[in-house]
């Protein structure tokens, strides 16, 4: 006999035959109705059973959480909301779940907090909501390796310990093996790292991209997808310890080009789930019309979310330069009024996520990517314009979200590039190995890093960053 | 003008059609022939220069490793080697190399040891050997998701940073936020760890097979693929202390089941690369012959590469319990004339690699599984057999590589699982929530886990794992 997945049983037509299926019991009705759910898919899998040649004990121990082996024979399904169901012709309790010990947790069935939740987060997993969001990060981190893949890009794992945090992206973690109540000093009272594991003082990487640049000169085209890290004090809901990271890199590529990528991969991989994940997506987008259903309209999603990706995948991303946007934030509502809490003076300011927000969410309603910034509030590595005070950065700012994608073109000058190494008290010696890439026939280059869990949280309608990975590390958290 | 890749170059019909290329100068010969690589591919594409029509100024500039752009007209070349050659139009030196600094690198075109190219880490993905191994390793990676995806399962991205190592599989990295210079105390004198940022002790995982399992137990099949840790001071060529691993687990599927999956992944993702990487594999078949041809037969590998990979892939790997390969192991003859540095005497014995290879390489002459361990040697997640004194471990043994997976059926248990922790002096509490899933519903389920470095050590014949990772992490080296 064969075993079925659930997502398997619900599309085949075999009426008549036989299957084993397993799954966890969602519901039981009537002492008949079981639905039996796996995780295979968002539906359940009505198995009906005979309750009248069944064994009082096992019906007793047939309660929501238990784990089943079901073998039944398919047929069409009577009931509404199922196209076939499974008349079962052999019931096994694999494992119960006592059902005054599932009430205390969120297997009980009624509406939880997503707060809740997290601290259940071992069997979030087997929600409706957490399980739909678990299968589309999964399907997403497909589409990216497909995207990349089928154009020739090659997939690099870059370090995550690392000996330099030269980029200055943010706070790092410090990796070592000393026992941390007694570490070895120097004569001069300095932590001895030449004792420790590396032989040198490391930390945890917080991008990949000078190691992947390494790999585009040399293979034109690669791009990283792993896990990075920052030591920051964000309490958000938009920022998390640990998050993964898509870093394309491409030899021979500015900046329209790298524009371009950012534009077409987010599509592509937005478009791959509205096609592959219809169910889940469905379930989704209810879930947040309901959740906002008792908020003010001007607080609510301003499209269904479906609706919301098709229009992305379907509009060219709004391509502006700094230096507008710094006009039409000057001149905008907000700013004459004085409702930002930074208002935007001059050219050269940094723009916090309440200017990014008005450009994207009240005055283009749409993607935007606003290139061209200010040498002096971006990272050393980027292109020096002929201007020279601007760099060739690009960032993708996306509703909901603010920054999506952070890029550049890169500084490929050997002299240029040590000299804003130096400006900003950068060793080079730090970082030989870089600059020699520019030593051995450099060339223009570019490429973006993309908060993975900030695309989960777009595709899915999700709003807090914690609900789209499976083990959130936070400040004070590091629980599972 | 159409920018195209060398690959695609390579693959091209349209002669006569002009195209922009870019790529680095592998070789210039008779101020005629250039050979260019982008790293597409192996293959260079041979750009033939006008160079009664090109400045000398421009000629000088095109030596090894500058990098170019050249628009030119394809046609059939006359030369010996390629169906097609570039007929330059136009060539501009995007980046020179000076050729007295690239005598100093493994850029220049002699035969650099694999040892000089792990120095210049940096610049060795631009060799024909690592650029293959690179590209095998990203069609490997890719394999692997297309294997679990089109199965049905769900990419699971564990946590890196854990607060538990109760699964003991080996010395773990901490991570911290603290100023090591000052360590903030308890009253007692303990590290203060909720002082640290996450407010408990933490260190980098070992394995994500514990969180795996959760998600196992309501999605039904999920696989891990990320970075994984160890702070073992080993210094081999198989050892690394920041490695990637895979972890498939399965829902309701036992220690057959897992077996059948490990076999039939493994040949998945070698085919896959048999299929799509076959000049890259040619290129490393030779290599490898060329590297052994002074060795004296008996320390040569027995079959080229390819002929190797295809052999695993259309043999059925032989299953041997742990019991039956004992018996062998103390009836052979290293055994008997004592050569084993561990002399097996009795069932119980921990195997060594000595007796792992000689089973692999000279008993069986195939890929091997053992199964059904000594519980005592084992970790306590396993499943307990019936006897009492075996767990339901596997481990896949590949010649030349010893240990490719382990994996188990997990012992799926609540109070036989307590029982074997508290044997092992684990702290239940610590892992409520892995204890927790044995209680809602708990079922058979199974995985393993393999390192992804050792499949791409088989796959490419490298011999040092420092050879197949971008950036190897081994004790005292944590460079670039």
């Amino acid at each position: 006999m064969i075993r079925k997945k659930i997502a398997e049983v619900l599309e085949c037509s075999d009426i008549l035959k036989e299957f084993i299926v397993y799954g966890w019991v969602k519901s039981f009705r009537n002492n008949q109705f079981i639905a039996l759910n796996d995780g295979s898919c968002l539906q359940n899998l009505q198995c009906v059973l005979d309750f009248e040649h069944t064994s009082e004990a096992i019906i007793n121990d047939i309660n929501i959480g238990a784990a089943l082996e079901i073998k039944g024979v398919l047929q069409e399904s009577q009931g509404r909301g199922q196209r076939v169901e499974i008349q079962i012709s052999e019931l096994t309790v694999l494992g119960k779940a006592d059902p005054e010990e599932v009430r205390k947790t969120i297997l009980s069935p009624k509406k939880h907090s997503l707060e809740k939740l997290r601290e259940q987060a071992h069997l979030r997993v087997r929600t409706n909501t957490f399980g739909a969001v678990m299968r589309l990060r999964s399907k997403l981190s497909f589409a990216v390796h497909d995207f990349f893949q089928q154009k020739g890009f090659n997939y690099v794992h870059t370090p995550i310990i690392t000996g330099s945090d030269a980029e200055g992206a943010g706070e790092t973690f410090k990796v070592t093996n000393f026992d941390l109540k007694n570490i070895p000093t120097t004569e001069q009272g300095e932590v001895d790292f030449s004792q420790d594991f590396f032989g040198k003082e490391t930390n945890l990487t917080v991008s990949g991209q000078l190691e992947a640049e390494t790999f585009a000169l040399g293979l034109s085209d690669v791009y990283t997808f792993g896990p990075t890290f920052r030591a920051e004090n964000s309490n958000t809901s938009r920022h998390l310890a640990e998050f993964w990271m898509i870093e394309p890199e491409m030899a021979f590529c500015e900046l329209d080009g790298n524009m371009d990528l950012a534009e077409e991969f987010i599509k592509y991989v937005l478009n791959y789930i509205v096609k592959n994940c219809p169910k889940d997506l469905e379930f989704l987008e209810n879930r947040l019309l309901d959740e906002e259903k008792n908020k003010p309209k001007e607080q609510r999603s301003p499209m269904p979310l479906r609706e919301k990706l098709n229009f992305v995948i379907e509009n060219n991303f709004k391509r502006v330069s700094y230096t507008e946007a710094i006009d039409i934030l000057k001149n905008s509502k907000p700013n004459k009024k004085k409702k930002f809490n930074y208002l935007i003076e001059e050219w050269g300011a940094d723009l916090q996520s309440e200017h990014e927000r008005y450009l994207v969410e009240k005055h283009f309603k749409c993607p935007v990517i606003l290139f061209d910034y200010p040498a002096s509030i971006k990272a050393f590595y980027m292109r020096l314009n002929e201007d020279g005070k601007t760099v060739r950065a690009m960032d993708v700012l996306f509703p909901g979200i603010g920054e999506m994608v952070g890029g550049s073109q890169r500084e490929e000058r050997y002299e240029v590039l040590v000299e804003k190494m130096k400006a900003l008290a950068i060793d080079p010696k730090e970082l030989w190995w870089y600059l020699e890439t520019r030593k051995f026939g450099t060339c223009k280059h570019s490429g973006f890093g993309l908060g993975f869990e900030r695309l989960v949280l777009f595709a899915t309608g999700m709003t807090n960053i914690r609900d789209v990975i499976p083990y959130p590390r936070t400040p004070q958290n590091a629980e599972f």
